[in-house]
Formats: C-alpha cells, sequence, structure tokens
C-alpha cells in the first residue's frame, strides 16, 4: 500500500477533475502490475496496473488507495474490471465520497466474490486525496497557502520591491508544488503588481496547473502575462457579480473561464468561492497570496497546508505583510496549525504546518 | 580542545566580565585535569583545571580555549601558574585582544621554555568568546535577538494580547538563553506593557544575568516587577542625557545602575548604547524586543544571532509586529543572516540565524 500511495501521488495536480490514486498488483509475493492516474484523469489506475499484469492479475491481490469505482463514466467501471481480470484480493485505502461510488465499489467486487479490506493506510491516503474526497461529497478543494517572507513576514519593502526575497532553490521547489495542485491562486493586487505568469517551469511537466485569479472587480491588466497567455494556459477568474460587463466580456474573449462568486464583508467570499472552484473540476489549489487573499482565506478557516518560506533579513514593519488584516481579537480564537517539515532550502528555511484536525 | 571548548560554554553568562574559558590537562593521553571560568569569572579555568591535576600537571599538555592571561589582576597570571605547575606544552584556541595579554601570555609561556601551539579550533572558539573578544577589543558585545511571533511575525494582537504566543517548552528554552548570556535586554515599551521580571527561573542558575532596559525618557514603572526586584537582581538602565531629573533619583534609589547614553534620531544610540555596556563588563546579550529595540539593533547592524520562535497560527496585519520600522528602502540594502538550526519546540518553530560574516 506504501508503493500503491506514492504511485497515487504521481498524478497530483494532473489528475483532476479525477482522484489521483495509485495501484499495485501482487501475485505469489511479487508485483506483476502498478498503475496511477494518468494526465487528465484517465485511463485510471486500476486500469494500467492491470493492462500491465494481463493474465498474472488471476487469482493476484490488487492494492487501491481509493475504493474502485462503479459507475459508467467515460471510461467502465474498474470493479468490473478488477472482477473481469480475475483479481481474488483487494485491499483500499479509503472509501469513496463521491455518491455515485460510495460503497457501492465494495459492495460490486464482495457480490463477485472477491475478498476486499479496507482501512489499510487510511489517514495517510485521506490527507492525499482529502481535496478529491471533498470535492465529491461537495466541499471545498484542498488548499495549500505558500508564503515567502523576510524572516519578519514581509512580503515586500514599502516601496514595492519584492523581487526576490527568497532564492532559487526556493523558487525552484516553489514550482515542483504548483505542479502538484491542479491549480495555482493568487489575489487581483498580486496579479496587477507582479503581473505573473503562475505557469510551471523547468520541470517538464504533462499538463500545467490552472490560474486563478480572484478579482472582485475584475480590474486585471488585459495586456498582461496571465491575458496574453490565456488561450494556452487556463486562466479562471472568480469575480463578484457586480463586476463590469465590459471587462467580463474581454476576458471571455481572452479565453478566461469566469466564476461568479458570492461577496462577504465587501471581498469576494472565500468559503462560497472554494466549493464553485471544486464544482469546476478542482481537488487542489495552491495559494501564493496576496496579503488580503491570504488573510481572507485563513479567516475562512479553508487552509489545509501552509508552506512558509523565511528569508535570512528582515524589511521592517514599513513592508507589506504576507498576511492581511484578520480582524482577530483574542489569541484564543486563532486557528491552530501543527509543524510538519522545517528545513534549509538554499539560504532560506522552508517550513511546513499542516490544519490541526478537528 | 572539543572538550575545553565545551567546558568554557558552561562559564557563559556567568563568567563576565571576564571571558568564559575552557581548560583541560592531559598527560600521557590520559585527562588529568579540567576547569572553566567560575561564576563571577574566577577562578579561571586554568587555575582549576591545575588545581584538579596537582602533581600530574608536570610534563603535560595544557588545551585552552583562550589565550592565558599574563597580567597581575585580581587573581595571579595564569600563564605563571601554568609554567609554575610544569606544563610542557599550551595548545591555544585563540589569542586574547585585552590589550593586557594580547600575545604577552604566549610570549611569557614561550620563554619558560614551554611549546605553544595557537590557532587549534580557531573558528569555533571566537565564536563563542566574540563577545568578549570585542569589548576586551573597545567593541561592543555579543547580540542575541530573541523574536518569538506568530507564523505572520507578530508578538500582540491589535488589543495587545500576548500572552501566551509560543509553549511552555519554548519558553523554557528561553529562560536556559537568559542563562548564557550576562544581560537580558528589553525596550521601555516591553518593560512597561509585559511588567515582565526576566529572571531565569526553574534551572538553578548560580548568577541571574543583569536585566537591561532601554528607555531615553526613563519612563518605567515605579511599581513594577523590575524595579520592585532591583536591588536582589542588577537593573541597568539606558537612558537619554535628558532624561528627567526626579525619575533618575528614584531608580538609583531602587538600586538600579543608570548608563546615560547618546542620541540619534531621537532614540537611543545603539552602537554608543551597545559600547557603554561593554565597558560596564557585559559580554553577551539577550535583546527579547519589543519591536522598536528590535529595529533599531538590526538597524545598526548590532545583531549576532537570532533566535526565532514561530507559533503555528496567524495574528493578522492589525498585530503588533516583531520588528518595527527600519527605514529600508532597497532589499539589497538589508543585512543578511544564514540559518544555523531549525527544528520544532513543542508545538512552535524555533530557527537560530547568524550574522553572516563580512
Amino acid at each position: 500500500m506504501a508503493l500503491a500511495l506514492s504511485l497515487g501521488r504521481r498524478g497530483q495536480g494532473n489528475a483532476w477533475p479525477n482522484p489521483a490514486v495509485g495501484c499495485v498488483i501482487v501475485k505469489d509475493g511479487a508485483l506483476v502490475g502498478r498503475g496511477w492516474t494518468q494526465p487528465g484523469g484517465r485511463p485510471h489506475a486500476e486500469t494500467l496496473a492491470l493492462s500491465r499484469a494481463g493474465e498474472r492479475a488471476r487469482g493476484a491481490t490488487a492494492y487501491v488507495t481509493l475504493e474502485p469505482c462503479s459507475h459508467h463514466g467515460q471510461t467502465p467501471p474498474c470493479a468490473e474490471a478488477l472482477i473481469h481480470a480475475g483479481i481474488a484480493r483487494v485491499v483500499v485505502a479509503v472509501g469513496d465520497t463521491d455518491t455515485r461510488v460510495s460503497g457501492r465499489g465494495f459492495e460490486m467486487l464482495r457480490k463477485a466474490g472477491v475478498e476486499v479490506v479496507t482501512g489499510v493506510r487510511a489517514e495517510e491516503a485521506e490527507r492525499d486525496l482529502q481535496g478529491f474526497l471533498r470535492v465529491a461529497g461537495g466541499g471545498r478543494p484542498f488548499v495549500t497557502l505558500k508564503l515567502a517572507a523576510s524572516f519578519d513576514g514581509r512580503i515586500a519593502t514599502a516601496t514595492g520591491e519584492s523581487q526576490w526575497i527568497t532564492g532559487p532553490q526556493a523558487r525552484r521547489l516553489v514550482h515542483g508544488m504548483r505542479a502538484r495542485h491542479d491549480a495555482v491562486m493568487v489575489g487581483a493586487g498580486t496579479a496587477r503588481k507582479d503581473d505573473p505568469s503562475l505557469t510551471v517551469r523547468g520541470l517538464g511537466v504533462a499538463r500545467q496547473p490552472a490560474r486563478v485569479v480572484v478579482s472582485r472587480r475584475l480590474d486585471l491588466p488585459l495586456l498582461g502575462n496571465l491575458a496574453r497567455t490565456a488561450k494556452d494556459v487556463p486562466v479562471w477568474i472568480c469575480h463578484g457579480r457586480d463586476a463590469d460587463h465590459e471587462r467580463l466580456q474581454a476576458w471571455t474573449g481572452l479565453g478566461a473561464k469566469l466564476l461568479p462568486c458570492g461577496i462577504s464583508q465587501a471581498q469576494i467570499d472565500p468559503a462560497d468561492m472554494l466549493v464553485q472552484l471544486g464544482k469546476a473540476g478542482l481537488t487542489r489549489i495552491f495559494c501564493e497570496g496576496g496579503s488580503a487573499l491570504a488573510a481572507s482565506l485563513l479567516g475562512a478557516e479553508a487552509v489545509d497546508e501552509i508552506v512558509g518560506f523565511s528569508a535570512g533579513f528582515s524589511i521592517g514593519a514599513e513592508g507589506l505583510p504576507a498576511i492581511g488584516a484578520m480582524g482577530l481579537e483574542r489569541l484564543a480564537a486563532a486557528e491552530r496549525f501543527e509543524l510538519v517539515e522545517a528545513r534549509p532550502v538554499g539560504p532560506d528555511l522552508m517550513h511546513r504546518w499542516r490544519k490541526i484536525a478537528g
């Protein structure tokens, strides 16, 4: 199962709207097939592993990170495929929350006489598949918040200088992180100020993550990098329903996908926005700021993981803060994260924190 | 020498105004004596190690982290004591910068026919003894800046709530760090707001570090913890020469030591203040903020080490920043620190950074 989980992770960022599943087929102690969800979500992990195994699948055990699907979608159900291939035993980490599958995959297998074991390394699989599992259940995608700041949590000087706070090693690592998410998200301020392209560079990825910009008023530069490349790599804009009509047309014309979202306290409502992004197929979102969007997501308790990069210098209090106003009055009310990892990356310190379940 | 260095560190925070030296005496491959500078700076490391070694010192090798003293101070010179004990060879990490010693200790030993080897593990010893070596040469003490903040670098909420941002494990570690410094320093704002006692608690230390408060106008509470305990544990106040006369008298009456300092840009001049603290005997200072003092020391490039504690939650931009305004305009002008250590301490992340020599 550990191998299946690690294979599954290979599909992260590439499989959406499908889950990034891993599958390993073992016969008489020997590995006879393996697979993971392919770019675009098909073929499924099981299909690939079964085709590799061929006749050796008969009587074998299949380790799958997620309950095999039971419904006819764009591919025939994997539960059926496992049965037809003669698999004797299916070991699964976690059940599906998709109402079209939830428990029916197991049922189909058991009815056909296949032995089913569930809950193996479930915690790990739940973490890997969290975004998909939540979205399939009508919830929001998995959200990683990246904050690259000076030692004192600033992302730009008072005069707006922000390139570069962290070193090339950290920036390269960020490209790898982008690649393992379905979409990269920034706020309108960052889109205007940095004119980012938000693509994954230098890693030869199969599929670029979608680029999501949160802009209530749609006041984004029509001649910037995002506008220029919207036809090549998806640009999605989450805007308020009151956004200017001409701008809506202009961005539609440029090839952007527009998602009207609810407003809360004069800003895009983060909870509504994320559910909509989930409905649109995203399961894992990598948010890169700026301060207002970071504060909004944190305030809505909508961040699952924080990746911090701290540089070895201070900018001082005039600098732009990494996290904007949050309206927090009591320390006890702050949502707490637990430290998962801390290590040097070039001259910078990388630290990962995970939402404390509860 | 590694052992001598580690013994030397035991005296850190206790030996001032003397250096925290370590000494090991080895005869025929066996350790026959060891010592480190005792609380208050006497006996010296060599004296202690020689008295332990007794007659076995004859023909032995002494490993000492700092050049043995050659002048008659409150104790007879250690160089002389080593000669009289019959030590055949003295291995030293680093030479003294005190003009009363500098090179003369080596000279005295060599003249008496003792073999002298220098520069062994010099870098490490220089780091440990940096404060003393600089002060002895007319410079400033070693300064450690501690910053315990939320993930986004805030030390209090907008309403002033600051207890506790970090957990008990981090606070305990801070007490250990205080104990390894000659003095703990805070700004006037912190002294007023937190009413701290700044003592080392729960560790059974032989000698409390001095407590230094930086307050240009001496507007500190006369009924607070520091005032109340100034007769038991030293309180030193760095103030402007224009401070109110009555307050000066009140604090003198309470038993505080008053250090008038130069003013620069309407604040105590950090460079002048530190040199004065060095002249008053301090070699290692542990600064615990607040934001204005932290910014002032960093701006003067007067911080040798930063110890950061980051908690797993955000306070947001309305919170009080750990580092105040620095007037930094260009990123390239920021002084850079290198990461030395990063590890979890309870629920918090501890990260240590060292000034990049240059």
